[in-house]
């Protein structure tokens, strides 16, 4: 039988020091996903497979929400009218590797971005241009006057209150978590994923779906690194203030700075760094 | 300016317990990288942008070699007539984030692989069929008698040795690492970047232009968790054992299984535990 989402039991051998014992493990499960679009083109259903991912079980339409939202494919609850598995569940399992995206009448993708998105591209390519311009896919600007302050003593109390709930996270060491906080450090929503990305697009995913974006008022926590993507990502849900438990890169810390978010690294420890808009703490 | 390869000063804002200072601070530089096609088609060549990935900069003719090789885009060093830079700098650097890889006349790509690689599918998608079936890209499998042992003494020193060669980690905690030791301990080979696929492609593809491959007495250590991905592309390069310092998924559990690859996790704290293989481990 293959594992059911989202964690799997296993017999592993463990070493410690010198000596070796039989015990018992949970692993993170990981398994793709194909998240497919069904538009109407020319009076019919078109039925057309957008990206492959590896994630783990368990949030699907919302990763698939959250997916289209955060590259720009949609821009609005009402643009999408049906979210389903389709397909043969994988041998030995009840898990459906496939969801399909019904996109409302009239609602056209731009076969343009979708290429941009998965594989690349212009004639152009990146040579020669700003690499943030090539890459960015329409996220707004956060304006300064429109945004929650933090404390810095909540701020540095946001890992503990994630890993507490991270129940996923805590059995087998091997999930990312993303998670909202209001600026009084009350925990919103969290989710967890083996992909780093995932785990942001579910967030955003589920508030899409509840039709409560822009995320003004929320400061996200993550439990890795901040990259490129995870920034373009929390722009396009208009989340002001992004903390990460690890180190920012150069092209993440640019682009918060050029579209006003507060960028946070290295919470941890009782500290952390302030790279951008420092003014959202106090 | 825009930040030189691989890393970039900046200056940050630290707060440690109630306290705050601006300190000299660095980051992991991070930027796309392009990567193209020139083939022969028809009696001329065809240039096609065939992946977009985030990299740290610094080793790109390797991360190129190797994406090809580890996607079985490319099988053996004679494909590859040149590998050169194209188009103009980022401004402000002379950074450029394109690469144009030229195959030899008579070398063929197939489309199809191309699309199952950057955005997918077959017209089943993975509905249905195996999710290991539908992934693999045509890795051997390891066999058991032709394979180094290590001691666990020394699997459980692997993590420091990497760190103590690891430059730009020790400096921005920002970067994954892959490195490839012999079966005694000695350090082979490390690259980094700010993606954990792109770190491993380095290494393989740095292998693959010298025209060292299969690794059949390589024992491959990952910064962090060991995911399919990871385990498809090291089996690919015919590496028998794959160390992570994280956890592993189910899928990359299930992969190192079939394939007789050796996996251990949670190489850390003088311990370790055997997922696959643990015949190798002596």
């Amino acid at each position: 039988m293959r594992p059911a989402p989202a964690f799997s039991e296993i017999t592993t051998h463990r070493v410690r020091k010198a000596n070796g014992e039989e015990v018992e493990d949970t692993l993170a499960v990981e398994e793709p996903l194909e998240i497919r679009l069904s538009t109407v083109e020319n009076g019919k259903r078109v039925h057309r497979p957008i990206s492959i991912t590896m994630r783990t079980p368990g949030a699907d339409h919302e990763l698939a929400a959250g997916f289209l939202f955060t590259e720009g494919i949609v821009t609005g609850r009402e643009q999408i009218t049906d979210i389903r598995h389709c397909g043969k569940p994988a041998p030995g399992t009840e898990l459906k590797n496939t969801v399909l995206v019904e996109l409302a009448e009239g609602v056209g993708v731009e076969l343009k971005r979708l290429e941009r998105n998965f594989y690349t591209t212009s004639s152009c390519g990146v040579c020669g241009k700003s690499s943030i311009d090539a890459l960015r896919t329409g996220a707004k600007k956060i304006e300064q006057n429109d945004h929650p302050a933090i404390a810095s003593e909540i701020l540095t109390r946001l890992p503990d209150l994630l890993r507490s709930s991270q129940s996923i996270f805590d059995s087998t060491g091997g999930l990312h978590a993303s998670a909202l906080f209001s600026a009084d450090g009350v925990l919103d929503l969290v989710r967890e994923d083996v992909g780093r990305h995932n785990a942001l697009d579910k967030v955003i995913g589920a508030k899409f779906l509840a039709g409560n974006l822009p995320l003004s008022n929320s400061i996200l926590l993550v439990s890795g690194r901040a990259s490129f993507e995870l920034v373009q990502k929390a722009l396009m849900a208009g989340i002001p203030i992004l903390a990460a438990v690890g180190a920012p890169s150069s092209l993440a810390v640019e682009l918060a700075d050029e579209f006003g978010m507060t960028l946070v690294g290295f919470v941890r420890d009782g500290g952390f760094n302030v790279y951008t808009g420092g003014q959202r703490i106090v």
